[in-house]
């Protein structure tokens, strides 16, 4: 059972605030808890279903933390997503760690990005491309935001994400920095090299101007209709897609 | 001034059993108000700033409808999203007509893309890549829904969407049929053809068994790294920016 001041913290945890001063967060849904699980943060408590448990014994006997069986209606209650009825998590955040770019790897940098859903999705597709740092700006959504974790699907567990104020950041950065905007050169004929730090600017704004000027690669993803602009988490996608295919 | 039955009215179509019943639906900010006005879609009314109209002189002079001005609070209350301060109009939905694919052309298919927000970007990706024909499973979520329309940034103007069974739609389909899958020819070398439908799967079921037997070319995306998957949006751009890219 659950006492009453439990589930309280425990939906504290949906607000910055609180997730803030007790340096923990939330994971819900069967898929992103076996991926914390198997992850290196530290999973403190896990409250999750008697089916959960049953169908997962060999990855709940590896874990040492806390497991609180209950019932559906009282875990659907318990989340930010009224869909999870099978298990959510608690787990320690952690520091946020300066990640550097090697001069052979690619990474991404998010100039504010503020739609949560746009950040998980940012994340998962990093994973996806094998990318694993990615250089926030202060004023992008929070990792640990739930509608972040819920988007990215398991995959802030494989990806770093440092927030720091970026125009310091670029300025001791020593491989290319990419931009794109609409009058770069094509990613789909241009030389992609072997790393760099690629730019996604804001879902209304764009790159911000104090970053523009340290761009040294302005890339243009081609267009063929009449759309003004992607969605952030698409043009990320498409630049990751065309780096890594080659020529 | 709006009357209240005018501001209940407004309100009810947030809701797709009004919206259907009324088959009348709201676009909300600057942006989409202007595609909305520039488009083949009947606007019946603009409900706007004094800002906007003076902003809008002669776009609102081809416009025939009514025009009503109100403050930035009105405004704000008004709709689903809070952070319109500019422009709505409420508009005629159109008839829900079938789309043929010839054969020279690509066209997106959705086989129950149910969150507004994949469906809104989906959109847009078929825009900007020339995509003007989508065929949307019944189960799919509403064209209309508020979400979808601001998600779409104004494409929701440009691409038609037609709902149908899609089996019988397929069967009789003289066009190459697409599906995304883990098994498939690798996106990146294949021969892609002049023409086809691209499968999206649902967001967490993919796509589904009736259909999938359907399918006459089996497409994988390469992946890189360790993400299960992508998100529906960002799969569809991938697919479509290859599509176009030539070899």
């Amino acid at each position: 059972m659950l006492s009453k001041a439990r589930i309280k913290y425990i939906k504290s945890l949906q607000v910055k605030k609180y997730r803030q001063s007790e340096q923990r967060f939330v994971v819900e849904g069967a898929k992103s808890v076996l991926e914390l699980l198997g992850s290196d943060f530290v999973a403190e408590t896990v409250i999750c279903t008697q089916e959960f448990i049953n169908l997962n014994q060999p990855t709940l006997k590896r874990y040492s933390g806390e497991v609180l069986e209950v019932n559906e209606s009282v875990l659907s209650d318990l989340g930010e997503f009224r869909t999870n009825d099978s298990a959510l998590a608690i787990a320690r955040m952690k520091p946020n760690n300066k990640v550097q770019v090697n001069p052979d790897e690619f990474a991404l940098m998010l100039d504010d990005i503020r739609d949560p859903g746009n950040l998980g999705t940012i994340i998962r597709v990093a994973d996806w491309y094998g990318i694993s740092k990615i250089i926030a700006s202060e004023d992008t959504t929070e990792l640990y935001n739930p509608k972040v974790i819920h988007a990215s699907m398991g995959s802030f567990t494989r990806v770093a994400v440092y927030y720091t104020e970026l125009t310091n950041y670029l300025q001791v950065a020593a491989v290319p920095i990419w931009g794109t905007f609409l009058d770069g050169e094509n990613v789909h004929t241009m030389d992609l090299g072997k790393g760099g730090i690629i730019i996604i600017g804001n879902e209304a704004h764009g790159i911000s101007e104090n970053i523009e000027k340290l761009v040294t690669r302005r890339v243009t993803i081609p267009r063929f209709g009449r759309a003004e602009s992607l969605n952030a988490a698409v043009a990320a996608a498409i630049i990751c897609d065309n780096l890594r295919r080659g020529k």
